[in-house]
């Protein structure tokens, strides 16, 4: 057994990049898998249940030398509606802005009831987007008009 | 627009938890998978693409106030061979192990044949854990013999 102390795991500031922040802590794994940072080549940095002094637990994911587009980023509002992204050229931050959630999902979840046409033919999802009374999103689908809700988002 | 320097994302070392290394990078999410580590309450850090002088490009995991079985670690040498698993407690290594490849995986990957009788009916799937030429790990099935390699391999 070794007794040196364990170097410290220094995840230094990116050069070039995207930072996502205030990810609610139980999201973070759906938030890569929407961005598709489970297939990037590009260096990923994330942490989850993190001490967050104005949201309780959150998670963080820094990603090296990519940038994403608007609609792809509004897309994760459906699971981390307080997310901030935060664009980082040469060091500096050049851009930071809140998600915003849109008005319409299309193609990005399934439709939770097995039996709508989207789970039988090959047609698009398309969804509109709802907040409940508790502020919570639902998705009502522009076909068989059921609703899918946080727990039950399947991305595509 | 602000112009300060973005801060340095400092993960801290960990007092007591456990530490992967040496995980092939396009294997990190697989082994979060495997471990659990989606639905944990633990803080969780982990990057992925990063320069290894060894290996190329690797991922690591570390996870704060968890300690794993010997079982369950060995599971996630069928993606990650070369592993290496430090345990920490009080800011120091009190064990550092390489990850065993199991002889058998009893219950933890799914047959890649759709015919096959542990898809079809309520019965635990097991293989055996072969090695090819390649050095590439494929699980032979016990019941209808066919393999699944890493590529097919789908963690119940």
């Amino acid at each position: 057994m070794t007794n040196k102390p364990v170097k410290e795991l220094v995840v230094s500031a990116i050069e070039n990049g995207t930072v996502i922040d205030h990810i609610p802590a139980q999201s973070v794994f759906q938030v890569m898998k929407i961005l598709g940072l489970d297939q990037v080549d590009s260096q990923v940095l994330f942490g989850t249940n993190l001490d967050s002094r104005k949201y309780g637990k959150k998670g963080i994911i820094k990603v090296q030398d990519k940038f994403f587009e608007r609609d792809d980023v509004n897309k994760i509002a459906l699971v981390a509606p307080i997310a901030t992204i935060i664009e980082i050229r040469d060091f500096q931050v050049v851009r930071k802005e809140q998600v915003e959630i849109p008005d319409n999902a299309l193609k990005i979840v399934k439709c939770v009831n097995p039996n709508c046409i989207t789970n039988n033919e090959n047609i698009p999802t398309k969804f509109r987007v709802i907040k409940d009374i508790q502020g919570e999103l639902k998705l009502k689908c522009g076909y068989c008009e059921k609703y899918t809700n946080k727990e039950n988002m399947v991305f595509i």
